[in-house]
């Protein structure tokens, strides 16, 4: 089917309408009208080709909500109508011990991402969610439960389970303390997923600036990491610290604070880091660890846990022609938190 | 009472000849006369006071085999003529929750070293096993099992114990895939400690040089780092890599050889790292920890099995006046793969 949205014709021009053909449906497919999606960093980064695999024309949007307009036949869940969702992956292996565990997103062949990845059957390149449609596997469509604002919940499928996932890994409860360090899209879901789970929660920050946004999204404190006195008084503190902070930096004056064998979970930056020194670490064999988005089953849970604790992203909407300003505002982190894209809005010139 | 051992007086001096006193025997007191001390990297960084906290004059020496020569009216666990062994901790709170789980070397109040850390009452430095004879509470002694040689068994009080202690806090069993980061006094436990628990043990290093002594060690290959190839075709091959390598380095070339989910433990670096990039780290949901030494019951359990499993560490027994060229030696990797000294050998113009 055509379809329309914007894409990237190059890594330094801005993103332009792009008419495209959407796959047509296979058996187990479901087709959406997308209403809303959202502004992720890594649309940015693809777009520029900050990663090195971007391919032009690139469509970018992997925080999709949408509404069935047709399904397969051999499609069970989902029937026209529905409202649905779909995050960074579209497909992967299903048979591998990953697959089977429902971590589609460590896939022992490597996960299909909704944008940068390879239609796994035509070898097409995929385009992600800055259009009027999409087509999708059932395996990898999410249901969107009843009651959750679809306006503000796209979000929640990259920057909710990416910071979802690793609460849920390292058992985040009812009294865990977390630490929260950066406070953009994905710390303010972070910091909103942890205390829904009855954490105590607690923003580090390089300035006092941020104290009253992270008591507004439910933190108990803010640590302001510049202050040497605090940060040795809060040493031995967190049961989990979930690291956002999308630059290159240094994580030794966050290791102190982590309690005997608990962990830093890096969320952000995606490349080198800078040196860090072993002792925090071995004294109290403490702990770092990735975390990338989490699997399908783990992000439809989160999405019931939200429509359930009503917890939602906050956003600001914006117009699809509006992408490039919104793109320029999120690098300078101007934006609290999301960027959400009302799909209704592209161009009349540019409908399919 | 007055006893004699090798002391450094000055971080740029040879260890030479040193009189002091050892306390008096306390109700909980066992007291030895040292049999064997093996030589470890601390106990040069500590002579040279490259962490900066010795004093002097110091005794160093935290891997103590000896013979109970007293013991004080309370304690119940050794009589004299016993064969015991301490490590690299004498004392700690026993009281916190660390203490109570049998984590002393993770005291909340800091553990107490063998050298290097201060009596728990008098507040008087430490010295360590260097010397003729050592008093420590019962409570930090260790039973030597019958049919462990004791000329070899030093090392594992500390070399033994710091990988031991990881092998089990990450549940290496049967089967484990285990990688091992250098072939020196720690290295050479972890790969005999591994195989002795079943593991299927790689040791990884950067030219094919060491081979032979890898297999002979119990490893079932060897994996040259500089082999890019070979590095590549290892990808999530281990559950578990123990990095002994003793100065600052990259992990990053190592972290995409651990499967999803599994941990790389530094325990030979205690310092500056280099910078590493997270991208492994994030693509496998991978970790990275430190872990220092083990608790008491660990150390226990420790020796035991090397007494079931005849475990020993391959040592090169040297007299105490040639411990300052056994500095050098070690310095330039150049012992396979621990010093042992023979207390007997104490010059006899030492002798108390």
């Amino acid at each position: 089917m055509k379809t329309v949205g914007f894409a990237a014709y190059d890594p330094k021009k801005p993103l332009a309408p792009y008419e495209f053909e959407r796959r047509a449906l296979r058996p187990n497919d479901v087709a959406m009208e997308i209403l809303f999606c959202g502004v992720c960093h890594s649309d940015l980064h693809t777009a520029r080709n900050d990663w090195g695999w971007s391919y032009y024309p690139i469509v970018p949007g992997h925080e999709i909500v949408g509404r069935v307009t047709a399904v397969g036949p051999q499609v069970n869940r989902y029937k026209v109508g529905d409202h649905v969702a779909v995050g960074c992956l579209v497909d992967s292996c299903q048979e591998c011990d990953q697959c089977q565990k429902g971590e589609e997103q460590l896939c022992r062949e490597g996960m299909t991402g909704t944008y940068g990845g390879h239609d796994r059957i035509t070898k097409a390149p995929n385009q992600g969610g800055y259009s009027k449609h999409l087509i999708v596997r059932e395996e990898f469509c999410l249901s969107m439960p009843a009651g959750l604002d679809l306006s503000k919940a796209a979000p929640l499928l990259c920057a909710g389970i990416t910071t979802w996932s690793p609460l849920k890994t390292w058992n985040v409860g009812v009294g865990s303390r977390v630490g929260v360090i950066g406070l953009g899209g994905l710390g303010h879901m972070a910091v909103k997923l942890a205390v829904g789970l009855g954490a105590d929660v607690t923003v580090v920050s390089r300035s006092a600036a941020k104290e009253a946004d992270a008591l507004a999204l439910g933190a108990s404190r803010l640590l302001v990491s510049a202050d040497e006195e605090a940060m040795a008084q809060a040493a031995n503190h967190f049961d989990l610290i979930i690291d956002t902070v999308p630059v290159k930096h240094d994580i030794t004056p966050y290791l102190a604070l982590l309690d005997v064998d608990a962990t830093l979970v890096l969320v952000g930056q995606v490349g080198p880091m800078n040196e860090f020194n072993t002792v925090p670490m071995l004294m109290g064999r403490r702990r770092v660890a990735g975390s990338p988005i989490g699997g399908i089953k783990e992000t439809q849970e989160m999405l019931d846990f939200c429509a359930e604790k009503n917890i939602l992203p906050d956003c600001e909407m914006i117009r699809m022609d509006e992408i490039n300003e919104a793109f320029e505002r999120m690098e300078n982190a101007d934006v609290r938190y999301r960027f959400v894209i009302d799909m209704a809005t592209l161009p009349a010139g540019a409908t399919a």
